[in-house]
């Protein structure tokens, strides 16, 4: 490794110059088409994106093939077996002479969202604000051209994730060719449909187009930049796997006061079950929760320890006083496997609340997975828990024979589309070309990360392909990702148009 | 006790007699009109009725002045003195020589619903089923005239708690009335329309019409028969409070990947909170909880030794193994104060659940109290519970200042109407004539208690003129009271008129 960091260091000074040159034309080409660019990324985010929306999300995928045809691309779509399924879109761009193949993956599908909960606007009818919400940005006209204020924001679903990523993508492109800079690779684009779904089809997708999907690099385009606003790369991502809980009561909702302190309130069973799931300092009390973790190395270390420390400026923006784990940073703890409580339902709040004992409650737990960590085991050592506690654990409804005999019932299942964690050593030359490359583009030290919070297909892809993948991601940290209120910041656009910019054109073996 | 029930069953075979007559011709009177009697109540049925629905709340009263018209009474609104309050809709019935005056009590307004819970109908617009829900009945056309099957439910917000109890008193009063038969009181209507939304209002109408309101007992018509499906006499009611309590995490939704593992999430933080108030066997742990409770006297615990042990047929109906607070029977766990979990949320469950860390978490807690307890004294319990847990509580959000210092923070506020439990001795005259009444409709032996789990502003009542309560309830248990499919079995509609008839008839002093 030392010996390899001081190459970096000794080849930067001519990569600088280099990229440079391109970056000037890129953020020229950008700075002339400002306006057109924003109104084509509208245009998109218009389109509801959920990928369960089978009509919608195709027309999500017709709209990106326009997209890319406008800038000579020859798109297709991908497609699973079974019909219905969501496509990947894909294109690729040859370069004559190329010695390498790169990947550039982004997804076009977002989480689901309540349009009521959103503030003043809705999912999919994107709208400017001057600032975030929460430092009172008002809403403002879509701007048509220069000057462009690049702290507005766009509020959107997948205004961030992971629309942004199409869009950084394809603007690059556009950009490295209109203005005639040297693509090195070639380039291959796969935008997905089913991440936020749990990619359940893409193992499936990737195996029917082997030969088109190889590459000696997947670049993954997803997730926030650093917190203090560096740019960073990302060797991993964390697994993920969500789980389905439903605990049972009586038949029929009971009257509170006729049957209250006799009838059995599953919403109280749920509250003390998941209570038996971490304790007071937020660690997971499940049995072998972190066995299977594997260490991180010294390169991963060294990479954490040399990221900046943003816990403290964090906390005081989140308006929160203690966090989980602590003392362990931020950084060192999504290096864990985590258990969380997306969210929780029993009969109702707020003005819809009712005197009754409920007949069910439920929640949604997110499972994060590290390398080591196999999905299904971690779903088992959940089922256990919930076993010793004293629940018949089954994957559908009880029947009333189950009902008479047994005292307490939880319906548990595990959501389609789990997988694992994945994570590429850091001292591959692929890996060190894409920090070269991120780095030209900026003068603050880049971050490096063994692995993001979130997750990614990762392993989906590594699994299927003999291939590594680095996540370079762009969006703004304070994107509320994945709830309402998602938004991206101008800047962050024009900041990932250049970083791909500059991966399309780096330096090649 | 001795003696007076001695002197019950010495008077029991003429006042059988008396009252047989009036029955039958009561009944007559209703087999004649039933159709047209079910026509009026569907009219009422069809109007929503929950009482922050100002607008709706008094076409509710305009519609029920005009059955007391038709009836031949002269109805007034009792108002308070803030405007938009629902009204008590008031009527009276002078009866020559009559030594009694009853208030005779119903309520015209409903629980809040959500309309998607319900099953195949909607809760204002009433619909006939040729049996419960749950025994797979189906929907029938309304029935205009006999033969009308008894068994058939009403399907409707209300249709049990209260607009049964409007509908039973105002045709007994028709049915009474046509036939030529005598009432030995003097009558008075009184139909509150705030009761599901803890009665804010009563205290200040009945100070402002005191004289109007005077009676001799208030007999109450709400709530379910026994679970066997036998009539019975209520002496009392829990009190009730409803206290909501918020978490907080952090000021904006958190990506579960990025941030799991560090940010707290209020949600888990709520069920940690909510499994501290009770242990596993459904006693509530909160210090103090039970210490005010008066012990029941030997009348009381009588009435319940005598009541039918309906429990082990209950516990099968509903599906549920083991109670809350076993080997303790439901009749004995009413007689004390209750924790109820009616409804929490964070986040998003089934197709809306995202990965995310909820910014808060909420429950609507149902607090019933008895005869003993004060409702001010049982909420600063739980206050007390919370602080000890660790939390700074306040009755509002908090602030940054408060966020940066505090760990854990929750905002617990009782809802307004609280009140306490009443509860009237079970061998006053009046209590003695009303069991006689109804015992005279009936040839199974009436159920006495002296409490209904479920609440009543009794001591609202009692508190505010000197009288005394006594409840006769009429709805079929399996009502669904409070929940979706709110529903009322029609022979416990005809079997309301008659007891209310005899109510009207029965023997003064």
């Amino acid at each position: 490794m030392r010996l390899k960091a001081v190459g970096l260091i000794f080849l930067m000074p001519c990569i600088l110059f280099a990229q440079s040159s391109v970056q000037q034309k890129v953020r020229s080409f950008r700075q002339s088409n400002e306006g057109k660019i924003l109104q084509e990324f509208i245009g998109l985010l218009s389109i509801p994106n959920v990928a369960s929306d089978t009509k919608n999300i195709r027309l999500n995928a017709t709209s990106i093939m326009e997209m890319m045809r406008r800038r000579g691309l020859n798109p297709r779509l991908l497609e699973a077996k079974t019909s219905n399924v969501p496509p990947i879109v894909y294109a690729e761009w040859k370069t004559p002479g190329a010695k390498r193949t790169i990947d550039l993956y982004a997804h076009y599908d977002g989480q689901p969202t309540d349009p009521k909960q959103w503030t003043e606007t809705t999912p999919w009818q994107p709208v400017f604000r001057t600032a975030a919400l929460e430092a009172k940005g008002q809403i403002a006209a879509t701007p048509t051209g220069p000057p462009i204020n690049p702290e507005w924001r766009i509020y959107s679903r997948s205004a961030s994730d992971d629309k942004a990523g199409v869009m950084a993508i394809l603007t690059a492109f556009a950009a490295v060719k209109e203005t005639g800079s040297a693509f090195s690779s070639n380039i291959k684009f796969v935008f997905e449909s089913e991440e936020e779904a749990g990619s359940a089809h893409l193992g499936e997708i990737i195996q029917l187009n082997k030969e088109l999907l190889e590459a000696d690099a997947w670049i993954i385009c997803d997730g926030p930049v650093h917190q203090s606003g560096k740019k960073q790369v990302v060797f991993g991502a964390r697994g993920d796997l969500n789980v389905d809980v439903t605990i049972y009561g009586a038949k029929r909702p009971l009257h509170s006061g006729h049957y209250g302190n006799w009838a059995p309130n599953p919403a109280m069973r749920l509250a003390q079950l998941l209570a038996s799931m971490k304790d007071r300092e937020g660690r997971v009390t499940i049995a072998g929760w972190n066995d299977d973790v594997e260490p991180l190395g010294e390169l991963e270390l060294q990479a954490i320890n040399e990221a900046p420390q943003y816990d403290e400026e964090l906390k005081k923006q989140l308006g929160i006083s203690l966090t989980e784990g602590a003392p362990r940073s931020l950084l060192e703890l999504i290096n864990l496997p985590s258990m969380n409580i997306n969210g929780f339902a029993s009969g109702d709040v707020g003005a819809l609340a009712r005197n009754v004992i409920p007949t069910t409650a439920s929640a949604v737990l997110d499972l994060r997975l590290v390398k080591g960590n196999d999905h299904k085991r971690q779903f088992e050592r959940l089922v256990n828990h919930i076993r010793n506690q004293g629940y018949l654990v089954l994957d559908r409804e009880p029947t009333d024979d189950e009902r008479s005999k047994q005292v307490m019932i939880a319906k548990v299942t595990a959501r389609s589309g789990g997988y694992n964690a994945d994570r590429t050593k850091m001292d591959l030359p692929i890996a060190l070309s894409v920090v070269e490359a991120v780095q030209s583009t900026t003068s603050d030290k880049i971050v490096r990360l063994p692995t993001s919070g979130g997750s990614l297909p990762l392993s989906v892809i590594t699994q299927n392909l003999r291939t590594v993948t680095v996540s370079v991601p762009i969006a703004n940290y304070d994107n509320n990702q994945h709830a309402e209120n998602e938004n991206l910041r101008i800047q962050n656009l024009w900041d990932g148009i250049e970083t791909f910019a500059a991966l399309m054109t780096m330096r090649t073996p």
